[in-house]
């Protein structure tokens, strides 16, 4: 078959950036023999021109001005590699505007800006495609779009980042959470400030972006409820434990009766549930669907191969099928409700710090069952006049459970506020 | 955009083709939002057209005559849902001559015949696809293909036969073999005769399709070295729970120093490592590769909607792809050699039973460490008079490794054939 040059464009050349350009050289062969066409870096946009690189541009290759990237005849792809949300959607739009499919491995730019980018792209009639903005190298997104495009997926759960994973993980082998927090920043897995990673905020964009592409509705980043891992403790992880269970940063999404629910939240996960097997800084999706039972992709979340290794296969994909209308328009095609986050249905562990007084227990199971809550498990510890009660409740509403324990918190017996997590079932 | 219509035809109305038929109608809109096109099924070939079937085809196009299929200008792909090897192969060689692209389903067809099947096809210019064929919706062909290909895959781990995974799923649980095969044929799980999953000759075929995938050049099933389950004693499964581990037939695809080796086999698999985690019925795949280290596939191995699922998504990606090139040729491009599996490298647990006598230990550890054998573990027991020993080697060469159990073998103080299997390691 007559080789014919692809004219790939990069924006930004940093790690991602040159692992894209070095798989393109390195793979040439492969990707000739799956396409019919060699894929060469025809231009990279950088700030800097003479800073050093891992793996250096060809000459002429780097410009510090977009129009010239824009605007060069020889460009077909553009990979957006460069992060942030200003300016990388500006330069995405005014690609697509000008007809140059996209292919992005921005997260934050695709979870907040989808909405724009998508109808830019559609009314340009051109792809952008999304792998490496969720879970790098692990092909949710393909798999979701077209191995699964004809099974009604109805729920996503996922542990999809890697560095509160890895804290848990090390919560689990006995470390508090500052310990794992500082091993975890020292091995490079949690930035200096861990906010975005440990508030579950990283998390919440990449359901969003999960939840778009599996029920074709949009879900932005503000609308998942988010709770992070900050208030997880050792007594917490232990008491997962002693119920056969795991600790992890939960990412669900669920489409019940036409409404969306999505969330990222600490959840107790049964040992013999896939998601419990992840361990450390890896990231894993479950889907779960009509024809399929459930499916789940297992792999490194994040890394600069990793992503990179995404970005080729996008291009790759691009490539494929260009001109045949194929997935060119946007995954999101009707506007789902929201469901009222109180009526979202799950197990949930429940751990109450009480006084150890004659009627308490009764007290607390007469105000769950008074909410229609009913009890599944129930540990009890005593200590110091203290009793300490791990309960596992039957799929009940959130708003249910909340009630519940809203009237528990306001016994006096009660020393803390209860705790409570969703649990996963295996 | 204008909807056209995309003719397919069905080799096959069993409960994959009446599944595929019902997908395709009802999730057309899906489809052809993806793709721009809308699928239906216009001719499908079966032995007897008054059979009562899941979801009846429309009149006019069920029919026993494979010209009427081949000869249909209506047709445009074909998916190939009936199984057996023939007439199977000829009626999909026929049609790739005619020009149509075919999704198979068949894991011995494409496993046996793949070479002559994948030249015809290149010949017509025309797709063969066959996600179907492997681990039925676990989208393990896609990926290898499309997501993973600029990382040069060099491991495929995969539990890819669900009935042997049951099987010893529940020996884990205290079942003997027999037993355990009693409860999945009771359960649908295992054919009244189990040949083909037991002795590892359904996971082989996998693991032929698997590997020429991965490293792109051709394995047939009967050069697979391949051993089944049934001498595995509920004293193996202890054995290995003493030692954190859990057995399971595991195939291991190996590429190393451009030699290739696949292997089926009764593996030790710590319990750490994700394929420990695959319980019951289903099936799981590891590739690992440069760029992405690993990546892990679960899900249903099996069944009629899953299997559709898949034929669905090829028929799907062959529209979506159609009149590019894009994967058109053969995935298989090269001719590698052979390991000799003599020189085959893992970790390997292995049992004996000797008397307890003096020397005996010694004498066992000499052996090994004059074949370059070294011991990472050893376990003893004494009972009877008798002592068992479990060790886990350090990596060693399959060769040295028979050669020294032979050795050992030939001790007079052992007293049965010694049994040793590959570890996996986490």
């Amino acid at each position: 078959m007559a080789s014919v040059d692809v004219g790939v464009a990069l924006l930004g050349y940093g790690t991602v950036g040159a692992s894209v350009s070095r798989m393109l050289a390195e793979s040439g062969e492969e990707i000739e023999r799956a396409t019919g066409h060699r894929l060469r870096v025809v231009r990279a946009l950088v700030r800097d021109l003479d800073k050093e690189r891992p793996y250096p541009a060809e000459d002429g290759v780097l410009t510090t001005d977009f129009g010239a990237v824009r605007d060069d005849p020889r460009v077909d792809v553009v990979a957006e590699v460069m992060g942030g949300v200003q300016p990388a959607g500006d330069y995405v739009r005014e690609l697509l505007r000008a007809g140059k499919p996209v292919v992005s491995a921005n997260k934050q730019l695709v979870a907040r800006e989808g909405a724009d980018l998508f109808a830019t792209a559609s009314e340009a009639g051109v792809q952008l495609r999304f792998e490496a903005s969720v879970c790098a190298a692990i092909p949710v997104v393909k798999v979701l779009r077209e191995s699964l495009i004809a099974t009604n997926v109805h729920r996503v759960l996922g542990i999809v980042n890697g560095t509160t994973n890895f804290i848990l993980s090390r919560m689990e082998r006995g470390d508090a959470y500052a310990d794992a927090l500082a091993v975890a920043q020292e091995l490079g897995y949690a930035e200096s400030d861990p906010t975005d990673d440990v508030e579950g905020l990283d998390a919440a964009a990449k359901m969003a972006i999960l939840a778009t592409v599996a029920f074709g509705s949009r879900v932005t980043p503000d609308e998942v409820e988010t709770t992070g891992i900050t208030g997880i403790t050792p007594a917490h992880v232990s008491a997962a434990a002693q119920l056969g269970m795991v600790v992890r940063l939960v990412g669900i999404a669920t489409l019940d009766d036409e409404e969306v629910d999505v969330r990222v939240q600490p959840a107790f996960v049964e040992r013999s549930h896939p998601l419990a097997a992840v361990d450390g800084a890896f990231n894993a999706v479950m889907l779960q669907g009509d024809a399929i039972r459930e499916i789940t992709l297992e792999g490194p979340g994040a890394g600069g191969t990793e992503t990179a290794s995404a970005v080729v296969a996008d291009l790759v994909s691009v490539v494929g099928t260009a001109g045949t209308g194929f997935l060119q328009n946007d995954a999101c095609w009707r506007e789902l409700r929201r469901l009222d986050g109180s009526g979202w249905r799950s197990r949930f562990y429940v751990h109450l710090d009480v006084a150890d007084e004659p009627g308490v227990l009764a007290h607390v199971t007469s105000r769950l069952a008074a909410n229609d809550v009913s009890v599944a498990q129930l540990l009890q510890h005593l200590e110091d006049g203290r009793a300490s009660l791990d309960l596992v409740l039957h799929t009940s509403a959130l708003g249910q459970v909340r009630a519940a324990l809203a009237e528990i918190a306001a016994f006096p017996e009660v020393i803390e506020r209860p705790f409570f997590a969703p649990v996963i079932a295996a």
